[in-house]
């Protein structure tokens, strides 16, 4: 194990955090709140960092997989208790715990919160809780990687460990150029975003806001109501259609931009996915046509719900709690669905959903067939064996925390449905579960130690077990590498 | 496909069925009830069956394992349908899908009910409704084995197909003689059990009943109260204990007749089993010790109720509805675990879980060691590629089944814990589930629909889902073979 690299490119990352964070205190400082001061001080406390471990390159430069899921895992871990001290120390969020959740929460995408009065917030300080979805949705390795230059033998082991999905690709050969590929496309989807909000009527800072919340697929807020505060159809509809942009994979973005409509058209995972969008909007439309004058409403809340759902996003411009028993149900199942691998949305992602239900046709024709050779496929490719046991695994881990997870929550004494969809949601970095932490209510009921596991659910979540499972094993630390 | 054959051994299997009902039909004489004509009006006719198909031996005997999962799949389907008519032509179910599910439950050792007042229904009745789980227990096909010559070329594969669990391994190198092996034990086990609650006053009829709904670990009472009717710390450490024992692997049980007493100790999978036991035993007496009067009384209650779950009988003797949370959310991940491979009980197997976990764990190891050549061991054995795969796809399978049977429950609009534990108690053969399907609650209330969802389930949870795989698979349909 490299030991003194990982310390080094953790020193650049702090760093990165601490300019990051000039950012907020900016607006702070545009808006005449004294909060900027906290910005500046924990901005410093980074630098500091930065200037002990993050300036002098190791000479072995070289890293591996392992380096890398030690690397992101502790990074993410760092980047989330220095980014709650701004709310902590503004006395935003008085207790240390509730900082953390709230922030981890932001860089996971989750868009869980604890708070019950969000428009009380300094502008500042909800500018930086909102930004942290946007640099968390496409990861802050990838953003770092791309502003500076990490020098390493082997990126890509830091941003496999990173992007979201059973595969990763290089868009281009360097990996640099890819993060910085990546960020280009992202900026701009947010960008237009804005724009189509602005049309809508929506301030500025509010437009930018609930940009940085659908693009990392977030669902942070500057309202208490959330989106239902602008009430407004239109509204609901570009953050429906960005919601779902947001969820594709980035990759296809990028073959649009060289022109090759084809394999966007023919690619399995984006067709499944807007399937399965479809049909969900379908159902739930007609399951609550009744509680709506028209159709036109229903179909408006269904297509936004589904998508806030699917994309992990969290948005709610209705409260699904009083939605039938089958579409709470359906939403409940989306969350763990949830979108495109190489996208800024969480959940188990529809690639792997659809190499499970492969495996399982592909095991009864083979109980058919003893003796054919099949294999499973994807976009026409095979799909390595290494690729479907890590996916097997993967599900596995994923239950066996579900399952803990709930265990643990559960000494709350909530119901089952509100500890069941507090995990679900967090664990898949949605936002809203079911029950007491529905669309209206939230998590700032729960004791600190099941907001210390909810915390570590996003995380889980957001970086696909792997670097956890890796970081928590005995053997990485009792052996000398 | 050999349909030839799988007429022949599908009309045996029927022919047996109408030999079994006799035994209640004689029950039914005893106490002077008329319903015994029923039985015998249905013995008639399964007998008629075998007469037309199940005599002449086809020419070409030879079966493979496809053949082995669609009998199998078939035989359990067809046995219930024909189980199901002494309850419904004696209007003691007036409802012929509240018969099957009844039947489908008994058969499948699942314990779920939709009768209100079971001490309403004649005894001749209420036999049979326990005897079909003790036959389900060890298996429909392991019995017409025992006792017809099936005259197969492979009968390993039909046993394979129906003893739960990843591994199935002959006792002895003729099928046949396994099969009698294992009925005998599991024969003076039976006994063994009635003997003892007879020593704590239960009545002849009763202590067989009983017995029959533990070997099974289906968990049938004829009391409305369950086993809590008798009150009795006594009768409740009986069956607590006897609940344990159906849940381990009989192969191991063979071992102990042959005085192999060193690999007994050493199985894995009993010391984890025991293990969890204990350690759910000793959490849930902790958590509800505030409920009961003195710790002996938590500890009955807790102990009783940990076996009778992780075992899948469900038998109740306290209303855990009412335990705090942590207990209900244990109960629901016992459920889920379930008894030992090769047991009568259900859930997807401890065996299953703990190569799982290996799994998880090999990974990790994987990721530290990339070149190191790792494998994933059961009692110092490997465990083979070919199961590791059919594990996985096996929990992949069980994970969607479970998804999409809650979606259409709930249709039903009952609240989640309700559709949810439904779906989940009657997937893994176990019986009661929380909220409204809770301990003294019942399945009654819900729709046809959902009540033929149910019997699925409990069907794709007793045949561990690979033989309905393949018989709705229309791969099987569509080619000639």
């Amino acid at each position: 194990m490299n030991k003194k690299m990982i310390l080094y490119i953790l020193g650049k990352m702090l760093g990165t955090e601490g300019l990051l964070l000039l950012i907020p205190a900016i607006v702070s400082l545009l808006y005449k709140e004294k909060t900027f001061i906290y910005f500046l001080i924990v901005a410093a406390v980074l630098m500091a960092f930065y200037l002990c471990f993050g300036r002098k390159k190791p000479e072995n430069k070289r890293i591996y997989g392992k380096e890398g899921f030690v690397i992101v895992g502790l990074a993410w871990v760092l980047w989330s208790l220095f980014g709650a001290l701004p709310f902590f120390l503004s006395d935003c969020i008085p207790n240390y715990i509730d900082a953390v959740f709230e922030t981890v929460s932001g860089f996971t995408t989750t868009g869980s919160t604890i708070l019950q009065n969000i428009e009380a917030l300094p502008k500042g300080i909800n500018f930086w809780r909102c930004f942290t979805h946007w640099i968390g949705g496409m990861g802050v390795l990838v953003f770092v990687m791309m502003i500076t230059s990490l020098d390493t033998d082997n990126s890509m082991s830091l941003m496999r460990a990173e992007v979201p999905g059973p595969e990763t690709d290089k868009l281009v050969p360097k990996v640099r150029h890819t993060a910085k590929l990546l960020y280009q496309m992202y900026f701009v989807l947010t960008i237009a975003e804005v724009i189509f909000l602005m049309f809508g009527g929506m301030n500025l800072y509010d437009a930018i806001v609930h940009s940085f919340s659908t693009a990392g697929t977030g669902g942070f807020s500057n309202r208490n109501a959330s989106v239902a505060f602008y009430d407004s159809a239109y509204i609901d509809g570009v953050i429906t259609v960005f919601m779902i942009l947001f969820g594709i994979n980035f990759n296809l973005y990028f073959l649009l931009l060289l022109k090759d409509w084809k394999s966007v058209l023919k690619n399995e995972e984006l067709r499944v996915y807007l399937g399965v969008i479809a049909a969900a909007i379908v159902t739930i439309t007609i399951n609550i046509l009744n509680m709506y004058e028209t159709i036109a409403h229903a179909f408006r809340y269904a297509s936004f719900q589904v998508a806030a759902i699917i994309t992990t996003t969290g948005f709610c411009t209705a409260d699904f709690e009083y939605w039938p028993e089958l579409s709470k149900t359906i939403l409940l199942m989306l969350m763990v669905i949830g979108a495109c691998g190489g996208s800024t949305g969480g959940g188990i992602k529809v690639s792997r959903f659809m190499i499970l239900c492969k495996s399982i046709r592909q095991e009864v024709h083979k109980m058919l067939h003893p003796n054919a050779v099949t294999m499973v496929r994807m976009n026409g490719k095979k799909v390595g064996a290494d690729t479907m046991r890590s996916i097997n695994i993967y599900f596995s881990a994923y239950i066996f925390i579900l399952i803990v997870s709930v265990l643990i929550v559960s000494l709350d004494n909530f119901d089952f449905a509100t500890s069941f969809s507090g995990v679900l949601t967090t664990i898949n970095n949605v936002g809203p579960g079911i029950s007491q932490v529905g669309p209206t209510d939230n998590f700032h009921a729960f004791s600190a130690l099941s907001k210390i596991v909810f915390s570590f659910d996003m995380l889980f979540g957001r970086l696909e077990i792997f670097p956890y499972l890796l970081i928590l094993s005995p053997d990485l630390w009792r052996k000398r590498f």
